[in-house]
């Protein structure tokens, strides 16, 4: 097992990650939730009850709240659900909840924990790959509204994460590339070694343990998304917007994938970025089923894309790339507004793929 | 005008608080508000529409939402429809939000802009003198749940607090006592000349001045309440509970003022505080109309305060006095477990009062 300290330049945003295999049947585990005081209550995703959820909440004498798995879930309502079962269950200040699941689950429940009595201790156990790189590291909660992804939530680290590689290394191939699709994107923006490992089918530990190393460095240096760590959002401004115009059904991991693959094109459009390095970029992404939603079109893209929050005084802001591993730092903005005809040759191009 | 800066040892938490007279019509507001990009939203409450929200917001160029007054709007519900409301105006992470009204106003709106796009700018204007005092230092914000007072909510101190003393002095002499109780609360667990000066009947501006002195001294150094920021929960375990029964039918301040004379008397009866200061206490409290709720029953004080969120491992805590002046610090926790037992007798003197 390795423990990798997160410590931002805020400490009260601290977190410790252990990361290892067979994990969530290790001694350190239980050692670690005998240490927390109060009730334990694991909210988990019911796709995994039946494998780990009821075995862990056994194990730790944890409650166990199990919700519904998909991106449909994680709204306000469901949220409204965690917290009334929570207070019926008799939930104090001193209650440390838990969330056993994929990026959905850590999100929705991280959101909870952050307002439920002003903030109760957290704890995350990602069960997929682009739960643990994406959504579990950095402490971001949210929940969709019907104004696009993720436009309510709190940043809000969890006090400790476990991400058993051994769960993570099971998953469905479809699964894996979706986690797949963020690390290339952290690859893309910070640190080209990952895009040359993956490149050459580079061993798996070793792309999660760069991602992750990658990203921490990031939030360390810019815990509360004040300029740097807007990086993160490469492929993502595109990416939200298509999972919006598709009503959540399309996988985030696919919706990054083409986000990042566009905004590379974007960055080309642009002048940034060479011709040869996207010709690099659009190569690996063929390993991705890079479908537009069904129900796209260009004007609910654009619709979707006016909720995205990086946009400042009325324009669009995308985060741009000059290299494969490395973001544009745009005077400290870490991305520039993007004017609708400047994007139009570039949704051209999607749209014909 | 004085201007007082809050800083406690979290940095990202300070907060800019402006205080003097004929403030809202100053010069200094309109350079502060014109330094503000991006869109400026009021949410003033309805009760003072038409004094100053129309005139400020023309003043300052902001869009004004308008919410009905009253405890019964705090809740999930009109958080809900606020961030609606700022979806369909284009509101983007750069909107600065300025709640214009009294504790429920401040501490819902505080809430909005803690979790709308992961945080927003927030600037306060209170405009009742409790408002000023409890609601507005210090970055708690809340909204109630069926279950209890506050129970859902974040600390999210606002950029500036601009607290216009015209505004606080004209208002009714019931909503002056309701300030006043949250100073007498300040008072009784921090400094004692607040309590001498207000047996003398000081002036208004100077008590005001100490009280919020004495709480900054307080949020400081404990701004995200782990330990000494509890001593100004005191007469809130009662106080909360009561409003809980009354259907936050009664005016915060009253319970707050019922509710640290009760925990007075707690505090004596375990044997902390002098008879002596208890009737020194006694006294001040008689200005106040102190009356249990009409739907009081023993049962339901006790099931509200089953849910206060100092409780810990399942023992309802308080925190205790054993000098005007001076909380207990019970070694760093700064309240104690106080067993149904114990309590029985300062209910029997409540209810009998």
């Amino acid at each position: 097992m390795k423990k990798i300290c997160i410590r931002p330049s805020i400490p009260s945003l601290s977190t410790d990650l252990y990361i290892g295999e067979d994990l969530l049947t290790s001694e350190q585990l239980l050692r670690f939730f005998n240490q927390c005081k109060g009730k334990k209550v694991i909210v988990a995703d019911c796709a995994i009850k039946n494998l780990y959820a009821m075995k862990l909440s056994q194990q730790i004498c944890a409650e166990l709240i199990t919700i519904q798995s998909g991106e449909h879930v994680k709204t306000q309502k469901t949220v409204e659900h965690l917290m009334d079962a929570l207070f019926q269950m008799g939930a104090g200040k001193d209650t440390t909840l838990i969330a056993l699941g994929g990026g959905v689950t850590t999100d929705l429940v991280g959101f909870v924990a952050s307002i439920y009595m002003r903030g109760i201790s957290l704890v995350l156990v990602p069960t997929t790959l682009i739960g643990l790189v994406d959504a579990a590291i950095g402490g971001k909660t949210a929940v969709n509204t019907p104004f696009g992804k993720n436009l309510i939530g709190t940043i809000y680290p969890p006090k400790a994460i476990w991400a058993d590689l051994n769960i993570l290394q099971t998953l469905p191939e479809k699964e894996q590339l979706n986690g797949l699709a963020e690390i290339l994107k952290i690859g893309l923006i910070y640190d080209s070694s990952i895009w040359e490992l993956a490149k050459h089918n580079g061993h798996m530990h070793t792309l999660i343990l760069k991602a992750i190393q990658g990203k921490i460095a990031i939030i360390e240096q810019d815990p509360m998304e004040q300029a740097l760590r807007r990086i993160l959002n490469f492929g993502h401004t595109m990416g939200h917007a298509l999972e919006t115009v598709a009503h959540y059904e399309m996988p985030h991991g696919e919706a990054v994938a083409l986000g990042c693959l566009v905004e590379g094109y974007l960055s080309m459009r642009l002048g940034y970025l060479s011709e040869k390095n996207f010709e690099k970029i659009q190569a690996i992404y063929h390993r991705f089923p890079l479908q537009l939603p069904k129900a796209y079109t260009r004007t609910k893209l654009l619709e979707a894309m006016a909720h995205d929050k990086k946009r400042a005084f009325g324009e669009i802001r995308f985060v741009l790339i000059d290299e494969i591993g490395h973001a544009l730092p745009f005077e400290g903005a870490y991305c520039r507004a993007v004017i609708p005809h400047e994007l139009e040759s570039t949704l051209n191009w999607m749209e014909n793929r």
